[in-house]
């Protein structure tokens, strides 16, 4: 065992201890009532950090929750500078009858540490102050080999409303050659992974409308047009026979998988029938001719109908040709798109396909999320993945995540690359009852994270 | 002016005065307040039917409100008897606000009479009573040259839920050589016209089901079917791309128009915009290719999505794979179409389509209303539009209704053609506030009435 192993390894039960005294503030961001527990925990926060060396701390207040910036300068002026993102806000904890245990006193069970936030992700951003303790100290090092600027956000579990406006901001400090988000989780305890992006996203509503009133079918139906006919015209062409997006123009832009990568993903242990468990029992996987399952999940864009409605939706019948019809439909946007150009996309395309007779109007809420994207070549990411090698003692292996996050914001505003770095599993629970964390993941963490800061200070010089 | 003619000029203001005294009596048979009053309708009805000298008239109990009964056999025991359908119960009122008078307080302005029931259908039950007393009048004659059978139902405007087994009950008094409908309308004021056949209708509802639960569409979508995208590629499907329906074996049973059929149903004077106007200001025609509106509308089956709904379907966004997918679907069944049939076409239909990964499941409440239909090139048609081409002057045209009714089963149970003998107009406001009759029409209608036992005598014999 090194000495960085070896440091952590002693330094466990003080690391546990700590993590508990910050997991027992219900910093619930998306609840008024915890305002002040987000604020007491941002505090707490920046006392820790202090305590621990760092000698720039400091509280960003923003138009909501605040957020925490420490930073430790290099030794060396000209070394590179990394921003290390995580949050120190967490879910709601209803329905609090389905927790074994009280959700902010967190309890040790062998190997678990179980509490509101444990993964997610308070004992992830946890896990890189004992890193570059550890790193320090094994090292006989006054500073790290890299500028190390921890942004710790207050409000990822409410939406990020602030986060983007905070880094504006604050450009000028957080400026860095690399960003290390610890926010995602591993492939398993035994499959060490990284993830290498997240789909955006936007999202749509359209309304097709007909007759000013719905009319009797009897006298008007088979001679005028019926919106919810139209609708499902409309929407059934939204795929064509192979399942792709028959929007113009839009794969134009997606980043395409790179052999190296699929191959990579090819060799996660992944067993369909147990994911389809996992999705609701779903019957059959389905999608994008020419990509498996996971490749359709984290790689590939989607369309999707989240709701349609229109016409007698109540009990027994109603023989009516209905005014109205009604869809929500979202995209996920792979690695290259951006949401504005799938926006004016959407748009034209409906405006194409409406029948004759039939009005149509498209909603759009939002600018949308931006896809984020982390290429498994860059030489952040393969300094990442050899600091994880060495902490596991094996293959690390990739993954991304089809969910979408303001990770983006980060890439965009700071113009950095990405790289994840993280030790959560997709059986910890987050957002759910009994939320739970591998406290010998947290360890393997502090390692790769300890070993990130040299690995980084070579590959981005 | 002939004796018939002329008689029932004579008789106007007696008439007018004797229906004002029905029309007064508020016989909603939908409204239990109301029950009572059905009851007094009825016995009103009778006493009437026994002044006009109708030798036999009775009450018939339902489980429901009551029908009356009438007969008037004929001189000759080997004439033809016709069953003359129609009804005593009327519509709610309700709003009452938009009414100008009371709606049971029957008010006269210049030649209409304005009142609930005025149209539908107590005017147009009552002019046989005085086209038979004008004919035994003019002609001299003890009785009729057919036995009349006056069947006048209680419950039509609540469902004829009984009207089905009170024919069977009593279809051995109810034989005929014909029934003769007085329920309908003309296709204008100075357009006299008779309806040949009212579509049938059955309705279905269908579900669609994915997940057991809803899914994050980021971590499923692309990958697993969405019963959203199925249900619309599924009634994407219901027609091809000339608008007919694309269940095997849908148009098999369905009556051809005739070429005869189609030119007199093209000389009605049919203005399509006017028509786009009441219905509901439509942009456009539309429907199954080959055929012109009142054909499409008249003539022909359709299916119509009535509803359709699943998924997020409230204010904002929520990026999900929805467990289910539901619709509810009509066919208008046209002339020769079997409710049960298309029913049985439906599930096969679904069941074939239904895309792997989905599951259906198909709901059909009640058997469906069966389409009626009187051919205009039958001896009785024939009979009855000259008797009506008698009375107006003028060439009498041909039209049908788009929607269903009990009509059906009075040709079904009874075996007997049907033939449409009616002079309301589509103005009349039935079912609406302010509903009232031309009281010229109800007297011409009365002509045509004396005319059409002559005629059918000799047709039918």
């Amino acid at each position: 065992m090194n000495d960085i192993a070896a440091y952590i390894r002693a330094d466990r039960d003080r690391f546990v201890a700590d993590l508990k005294e910050w997991l027992a503030i219900p910093s619930v961001s998306g609840d008024p009532a915890h305002t002040d527990d987000v604020h007491r925990s941002a505090k707490w926060l920046t006392r820790y950090l202090r305590d621990q060396g760092f000698p720039i701390v400091e509280v960003w207040e923003t138009g909501g929750h605040p957020a925490v910036y420490a930073e430790w300068p290099a030794d060396d002026p000209d070394a590179p500078a990394v921003v290390v993102y995580g949050h120190h806000d967490v879910q709601p904890v209803e329905p609090l009858d389905e927790w074994d245990t009280d959700p902010f006193t967190p309890v040790e069970k062998g190997d678990r540490l179980i509490g509101r936030g444990a993964s997610d992700d308070k004992g992830q951003v946890f896990f890189h102050t004992l890193g570059i303790r550890a790193l320090l100290a094994a090292s006989g090092r006054q500073a790290p080999p890299v500028t190390v600027k921890l942004l710790v956000e207050g409000e990822e579990e409410s939406g990020s409303v602030h986060f983007a406006d905070l880094l504006r901001t604050h450009r000028d400090r957080l400026a860095c050659d690399a960003v290390v988000i610890s926010d995602t989780t591993m492939w398993a305890e035994d499959v060490p992974s990284m993830c290498t992006g997240m789909r955006g996203l936007t999202e749509a509503e359209v309304t097709l409308r007909g007759p000013d009133g719905d009319l009797h079918s009897g006298s008007f139906g088979g001679a005028v047009p019926n919106p919810l006919h139209a609708m499902a015209e409309l929407l059934a062409s939204l795929h064509d026979a192979d399942g792709r997006v028959t929007l113009p123009g839009f794969y134009d832009d997606v980043v395409p998988l790179t052999d190296e990568e699929r191959e990579l993903f090819a060799r996660l242990p992944f067993d369909e029938d147990e994911w389809l468990r996992t999705a609701g029992n779903s019957r059959a996987a389905h999608g994008e001719k020419g990509y498996t399952t996971l490749e359709r999940v984290w790689a590939r864009p989607t369309a999707e109908i989240n709701g349609m409605w229109g016409g007698h939706t109540g009990p027994g019948g109603k023989t009516i040709v209905p005014r109205e019809a009604h869809a929500k439909i979202s995209f996920r946007l792979a690695a290259g798109q951006d949401p504005g150009t799938v926006q004016d996309q959407f748009r034209r395309w409906v405006a194409e396909r409406t029948p004759h007779g039939v009005e149509a109007e498209v909603r759009i809420p939002g600018g949308g999320v931006r896809p984020c994207f982390s290429p498994i070549g860059s030489p952040g990411v393969k300094a990442a993945r050899r600091a994880m090698e060495r902490a596991f003692g094996t293959e690390v292996l990739f993954t991304r995540e089809g969910g979408s996050g303001p990770e983006a914001d980060l890439a965009d505003i700071l113009e950095a690359p990405l790289i994840f770095v993280a030790v959560g599993l997709d059986g910890d629970r987050i957002h759910a009852p009994n939320e739970k964390v591998e406290i010998p993941l947290l360890l393997k963490g502090a390692e790769a994270a300890a070993y990130l800061w040299e690995e980084l200070a070579a590959a981005l010089r």
